[in-house]
């Protein structure tokens, strides 16, 4: 079960909503991505291969979190998870491609290159990415039009060349350049923050909240996005693969400058500590509703994978 | 200039309006790409060789030619224009790549991936990908969200599994299995013509054109884009690959079944024409707004690049 791990922090709302989460979007990629009897077999049984049964489904459960702030519709929530999910995958494909990490492991099995081959993993990745886009604007997601735009909009530019893709860049560029702290904390907000961003900012978007009254969210969602990616690095350096179900250790291989290797291990500790705990205090005005948002803030730094 | 090559056909009209188009779309991928002064600033090198200054942007041509009839904004429909440029630059970024059709040459400079990275080119080809939906979801592309909504639904459907990308997948496959004539038809109207379809159906949209009266433009855009195809196939056999500024010869090559080696040369010339003929009597109900529709259609099989 993909939502296991969880547990970690023992949070009985948080497992339930996560275990519920993994099933909703596991049956609707089963839905969307029907496999046809043609040539095109091949490319949507690699898109069922990278999406189905895998993941913790973090991004759609921040929506579904955030969304319990504004009594969202579940069946619209799960379409925004949905789209995110897309384009996290997507982007996972085409990272672990050999021209990029050439990763051969992820969720505990090959990667979509490994599995079918280069040129289907690139297509399949290509695909998923207008899934997104498609699943998105349709009316099923909200009545809207209004709407709608603004969560393709607020989409293009998380995942593109000012979100996901453009940490991604810095990522290839960390490879061979020396980033100091600030120009490492950038590329981590672009590269997993952006997403993660999106996934409150459509709840907002959806439940009418003014733009300035989403500061506490972004707020929330910038912290817990960094200290996501500081305990990522501290599994990167301690970690246990086959739990993680991909290969660790490979920055320090790589020479690249992450926060552990910037902070070391007990003050990288220390800083998502207080990042949480700052992510926390950013949803001060909210009551219990805001508390799956809380217990996902203290399970980014607490999961083993 | 990049528009030359549309005087083959002696037609005034189009050789002004294609000069003007290209010239628009270069200045708006100019505006649209700026180079950041950070780390990223690779990636968007990158988009912008790939965009700007390449290519007949013979599917923008096509937005103008449909928007005539419905007396479009010439600001709007550049840019739609320029997310169909974003798709299709998109498309051949990937479709180069070593894991696909291994291209070193394109428009007559090398590909991305040889001009930069793999890694890079993936990117690139990836941010592209999204800033088509973040030009065709902003209101300076319509007022209306109802329509945007339906551009970014339309592309979405047009550029994925369903379209160009399943199209690109048949075509993969071809290099193992041998097509017939029905399924290379198929795999032709995906890869090309689904985009070329979404040039006339996007000007639809806009111009308020209900469902059932559209039915005469998709028919024009399928013939020509079949007959383009047919034009491609034949310059692949016969062509100038100077003039083309690719290596053509490949499908001979790759053993690929093709509309000339299934029907021979001049049964592929006499069905090109055929499509052509056709095309333009979709165009009956049109008076001389269309002229430049018409114009199009002549000139994709006389091209000679």
């Amino acid at each position: 079960m993909s939502a296991s791990g969880y547990d970690v922090i023992g949070n009985e709302a948080l497992l339930i909503a996560a275990q519920q989460m993994a099933e909703d979007i596991d049956s609707a990629f089963d839905v969307f991505i029907p496999v046809p009897d043609d040539p095109r077999r091949r490319l949507y049984e690699a898109m069922r291969y990278a999406t189905i049964g895998g993941g913790k489904r973090i991004r759609p459960l921040l929506i579904r979190a955030a969304g319990n702030l504004f009594s969202l519709d579940p069946q619209q929530v799960i379409r925004i998870g949905l789209a995110v999910e897309c384009i996290h995958v997507y982007s996972l494909i085409h990272d672990d491609l050999p021209a990029m990490d050439d990763d051969d492991l992820r969720r505990g099995k090959p990667t979509a290159h490994k599995a079918f081959d280069e040129a289907t993993a690139i297509l399949a990745g290509d695909c998923l990415h207008d899934l997104a886009f498609e699943i998105l604007v349709d009316e099923a997601t909200y009545p809207d039009p209004f709407i709608r735009c603004e969560l393709v909009r607020a989409l293009a530019l998380a995942s593109g060349p000012q979100g996901m893709a453009g940490g991604q860049m810095m990522d290839l560029v960390a490879e061979t350049q020396e980033f100091d702290l600030p120009t490492i904390t950038r590329l981590q907000q672009l590269k997993t923050g952006a997403i993660i961003g999106f996934c409150v900012e459509a709840a907002a978007i959806m439940g009418h909240v003014p733009h300035e009254g989403r500061t506490g969210l972004h707020g929330y969602a910038r912290d817990i996005g960094l200290a996501f990616q500081i305990a990522d690095d501290l599994m990167d350096v301690r970690g246990d693969a086959e739990l993680a179900g991909k290969a660790l250790g490979k920055d320090a291989a790589a020479g690249k400058q992450t926060f552990v290797s910037l902070l070391g291990v007990e003050r990288a500790q220390q800083q998502a500590q207080l990042l949480v705990e700052q992510a926390k205090a950013h949803l001060h005005d909210y009551d219990e509703r805001a508390d799956l948002l809380r217990a996902i803030a203290d399970y980014v730094i607490k999961r083993d994978r």
